[in-house]
């Protein structure tokens, strides 16, 4: 069936990068996530999409809440690294970082953030590898001006790479 | 339940800006669309959202196939305008622009287009004003290299608007 597909094609569409946090019971995650996306505006919703395999995944489909910190340009390789290369399964990534917890318990990252979202889960799919999250913003914080940091600005300004679960990733 | 919800949260979401197509029969029509997101590397899949009012809509639930041209940033606000601000019920947008058709019978637009891809509707979720199409990706195109539309791009450098029907759009 698929007879040419290039995966060159894929680094063509634009994303933003965001920290994507849940809570289950006293558990707290987090993960860096390319695909928060706005879906409706009446009532406000969001979709984001989160691989199987990780935490994360595990805490939004158990308390069917999660946070999205929108981080600027100013970030670290650190920061990423912490939230994009390790997984909460090892370390508690809450330890080193600033938050605030919000109205549905999760984790509001702060740092290198210039706003937050927090939504409640109305549906999902599963996608084999992946589940899309389709849930409604019950709160919003803004701290800050700046500008959103891109995944396009991550790969050629900060020589970023993809995390083997990320949608995107491609090993070749 | 929702009870601070500031939208200025959503500007700080990235997005690109996309030519979505689709037919049904002859009929042919596309329509600007700023959701288009790969959800899984295997199978390779994207997702689009789509109001429900829009003619592409009716064609895409129709046929189950899509193209999705990613244009650059050097488009003009008169191919914009034809793609996001007039409706396919009112005129035949492909009467004024270059376009091939494609293994799914969508027509690639060809005009400020750095790639497009095909693809087929494996499943679709009710978002209450849109659909979100989930499909497998069976072709792709790559015509030149540039730099990909933003939506950002298109409002802080080409003075865009947000049309009535995008998931973005907010009267007030």
């Amino acid at each position: 069936m698929a007879n040419a597909i290039d995966f060159k094609v894929f680094r063509d569409l634009s994303y933003g990068l965001y920290i994507v946090t849940s809570k289950d019971g006293n558990r707290l995650n987090g993960q860096i996530v390319n695909t928060v996306i706005q879906v409706t505006s009446e009532p406000p919703r969001v979709a984001v999409i989160i691989n199987k395999k990780n935490m994360t995944h595990e805490l939004i489909s158990n308390s069917q809440v999660f946070a999205s910190s929108i981080i600027d340009e100013s970030v670290t390789m650190k920061f990423i690294g912490l939230f994009g290369f390790k997984s909460g399964r090892d370390i508690n990534k809450f330890e080193s970082v600033k938050y605030k917890i919000g109205i549905t318990g999760s984790p509001m990252v702060l740092e290198y953030a210039l706003s937050a979202l927090e939504a409640r889960v109305v549906s999902q799919i599963d996608l084999g590898t992946h589940t899309i999250f389709i849930a409604d913003v019950v709160n919003t914080e803004i701290f800050k001006e700046g500008s959103p940091l891109t995944y396009r600005f991550y790969h050629e300004h900060l020589r970023g790479k993809t995390p083997p679960n990320a949608p995107g990733y491609k090993s070749s």
